[in-house]
């Protein structure tokens, strides 16, 4: 067993991350899985965390690990694991919960009573291992590989989760807007086509962002350039659809999504940044509901591998060696990566 | 048969309402029913009718009758009508609805495409008799006097309706938190006792209120005096509850009760004047939904008409004969109107 | 306006339907339509009423007009109806109902208290022209032809009603069993694949029912011969499937579908014939679900028309003219046709 | 700490139980949970165990301590536990459950795929100490003691989680019939009076059953007689009821159940004994539902408990010794118990 590893590091906000040598971890509760990182996502909340924007709120002590978006092969396991051996190929879900509060008895872990978030406030998976538990790591088909699924386990996770509660109550007459076809609108477009027979609408600032979404399953595409919430009225009866999915949550998206949303439908808020700001009288009047979507459970986990396993969502992927992490976090941040950079140990 | 009747009418705004003269109502349509008023409620809208407030929205021709709150007998039908005859005791629900939209197919015709409003767009109650539809008239048991349950048709129906779509997710080992024991918030009371095995947590800035809302059901009362969310979290574990019905929605109780719901929870607005103005961020990492709601269906009026039947919902009336128009006007106007004020013709 | 019209009736029972004229039907009631037949589904219900299966049940005096799965253009419309206009392309639900029960009231149409049903109570379709209501018409999509989509109007309709009420069940790890892959089960697979992410595994006696099912939607076919419920329980892990739609029920298939339902598990009947004998400890200690499933409500036969608009849902054809009658219903008798007989006047 | 305990044992089939001294389990896994048995629930099935019945099914080593519904007092706790201490107070769900599988994540765990049944298939309660499992142990409020709620582990679970299930489709229009008003159905009316606003009849072979139905809750009572069906139908408007709760499961309630279930309603067996053996015909075209029901979960044991505390569940008990196993075992074999027989260490 190698005693010791790479680790890429937070070792003060606003410096930039670094590569060290620290131990392997190992397990020291009896549900503790340690896993060998496949593959690690590199997401736009690194860059904030870097900025100091997470400090106050994960009161993490520094230097520590970062990567929250993990997949690979299970390396050990605690005393009273059950659910996976050592090799198996395993996706990991980006929260540590009890299992024994109401919320984690009920499905509904992500609201955990006491839970912990590896690359957030402890140490994640820009490295060679991390250690989880044996509650987080859903096993893989044999058709997927860790590396091309690890952003799932977040951006993904997050755009299933949204798009899974919309779906309950699509019929084939109803319509879907997505607001922003990016990352996660992305996914959420593929989640949507496979969960529900409404028609889905999308709506991105970017053409090009519109045409990819098309084809991955939209059936309108509309280009935000100022006329767009006149645009979707006018695909919906002028009367706005039943359900929208807002990944944007800024520069306008919130006021725009509820202009859209239909008498008595949703409006779901994934995207964040700026507040909903709307007249009472008018969520009254018209019956329109305010839906708040974070990431998803275990079991929105399992379900989305296993549409990931028959090809249903699909991710586009560039990958980077481990050791090139500073180039993948710059090519990010420059904007120059299609789809989600991908840290490979 | 009478061939006029006496009816109050809105003459102009800013001006007294006026006794005046006018045609006994007939039957036009085939789906159509004359009801022969036995108590008309007067509303707080009755005196924002009068201030132009709804004249823009409901572009009425003046002079009109008002009355949106409506009981009696029912005294001439349609050739198709066939759920209720002459002589039935009848509440009248709000809306006039076409039954052949998507909205009223489903159920859910208080979103009817094509919807008449009498009292607020059309001829309403302050009357001797008022034309309504079949598809608007539930049948009265025996047990219930049109003059008493009046005021359930409008007020009382809206607070069925929030109860009733908040006691869906209500276990045992929930909370839910009334905002406003007035008028509305005193049958949601009622409501949610016979509908949800939750705890109910009161809050109201009169002690009076409070005081009855406990004597109709409440298990805790908390008076707003600007300890209030703070009284309310700790009687709920420190994390807020999981459905707080808002009657006021108005001098700041959005935010308070934003704040006073649980994680996943809901808050559901039912009163309205100010607006909900919540950082994206809050609905996103609390996963909490805001939750509009309009006047109760049709099928929420027979539900409610069922609880009142067996003495599970009743309301204190301040009965004043329908001359006396003025007199139950101007004390509903001073605040000296204890429970509801019906007009008796 | 003809005055008169050909029309195929019974004239007793075990005796052939005989072509008469007849006049052609006017509206009477307010809400009346009188549709000019496009396309009329032969189904093997007609066979069973020649026989005199439905004598008593449906009470009908002959001779009467059979056919009850109809589509064609608005000829001429009650005084109060608003929904269709003359030249409407329409599809015909089966029942007329009353739009005034609590069933009707809630968009349970299909369990209206005093419901007609032309073509097994009152005149049907294997006619020129029929009468029905306001309330069963179904606007076409410009896609759309009635002689299409006729047969979607009863037996269409019923598969889609059962694989909808599965779907809402139905997540990415599901699996749903369909028993019987002939007409109601072909469009029941097409349902469900638009409606549910689930695996679904066709089982039936024909080989090449099986075949065809696989090329539209099915992802496992199982020949029904001895060993197919053991080859079901191979392909769910052992243990059966989350939702099993028994498309047959007789031969067996009730103990069959029963044994291939999961723990949990909901096990739908749509076909009839044999009696469900199940011993009560299975149920409990199971905890399974046998669900019943009738024709499919106004609501769903919308929904269908979407699906079928947009080419998710198609049927084969073989069309006969109205004077060919004899032909087409011999046909059916002796299993020459493929897909569904249409009468074309 | 005690090194050994008095344990009642099955030491064979068709033999009296047998008090013995055998050693005080201790915590063996890091989620095991001791607990000093504070009261211990006879029930008929620990007779049926003692005549072998479930031998087999059980595949248990003899010999064992019986006794599967328990509560009592923390005694001791495995590494890893953190949801209760020593000394806390407890009542026991009657499954250990793996908290990994599928079913246990999804809080279904009574179906969980690799569960342990104490008193039935491993050590159960009739002794002074139990060995389960943090995952099974819910903590109880000051009000309660453990003897007096001990039977409400197995029994009052089972009504509690049929009853719940019943009421989530009962609006105040609806009635519920509840066949068998004896120790499970006693719970479920209770239960249904604080979950539903439906109108409650029950129906017992014991007018003394009836009776005590009716001072718990019941609205209508009907005494078994022969002519029960036709009182029911008469009760519910010729129709029957939207729900039947089937406590007993034999000597043809089955049939009779099915008869009281309304067109689209649903008929709950909890009870069982005979067959359900009903016509496909007849579940279709009335669109009836047979649902299947095992225990509750902990999430409902959790509820039942927050009614416990409440005083909205009680519970009539008749407390012996554990010493005088045998004199408790004999009353219930003899009728003799009123209530639930506890035993008290």
């Amino acid at each position: 067993m190698t005693s010791t590893m790479r680790a890429v590091q937070v070792v003060g906000y606003h410096q930039p991350l670094q590569m060290t040598e620290v131990p392997v971890p190992e397990p020291q509760g009896p549900f503790d899985v340690v896993v060998r990182i496949g593959g690690a996502g590199v997401c736009r909340t690194d860059l904030h965390i870097l900025e100091g924007q997470w400090a106050e709120k994960s009161q993490v002590t520094l230097p520590y690990t970062i990567g929250h978006e993990n997949a690979g092969w299970v390396h050990a396991v605690g005393s009273a694991v059950t659910n996976v051996a050592e090799g198996d190929k395993v996706i990991v879900h980006p929260l540590i919960t009890c299992g024994l509060c109401r919320a984690c008895r009920s499905g509904d872990d992500v609201h955990c009573a006491t839970n912990q978030f590896p690359g957030i406030d402890t140490n994640g998976g820009y490295a060679e291992y991390l250690r989880t538990s044996a509650r987080s790591v859903v096993k893989l088909d044999d058709a997927l590989e860790p590396a091309d699924v690890a952003a799932l386990a977040d951006a993904g996770l997050t755009a299933y989760h949204a798009a899974a509660k919309a779906a309950r109550r699509l019929t084939p007459r109803d319509r879907c807007v997505v607001i922003g076809a990016g990352g996660l609108g992305h996914i959420g477009i593929q989640v949507l086509r496979a969960l529900a027979p409404a028609e889905i609408v999308v709506v991105d600032r970017n053409p090009d962002a519109v045409k990819l979404a098309l084809a991955v399953g939209a059936d309108h595409g509309v280009v935000a350039d100022g006329g767009h919430v006149e645009q979707v009225l006018e695909l919906t009866d002028g009367a706005g659809a039943e359900v929208v999915l807002d990944f944007v949550g800024e520069g306008g998206s919130t006021s725009e999504g509820i202009a859209m949303t239909r008498k008595a439908g949703d409006y779901h808020v994934v995207g964040y940044g700026e507040n909903v700001d709307v007249p009472t009288i008018d969520l009254v009047s018209a019956e329109k509901n305010v839906i708040g979507n974070l990431v998803g459970s275990y079991d929105d986990l399992q379900d989305l591998m296993a549409l990931a396993a028959r090809g249903a969502v699909t991710l586009h992927t560039q990958k980077y060696a481990l050791d090139d992490f500073a180039t993948a976090v710059g090519d990010l941040d420059a904007g120059r990566v299609r789809g989600r950079a991908i840290l490979v140990p």
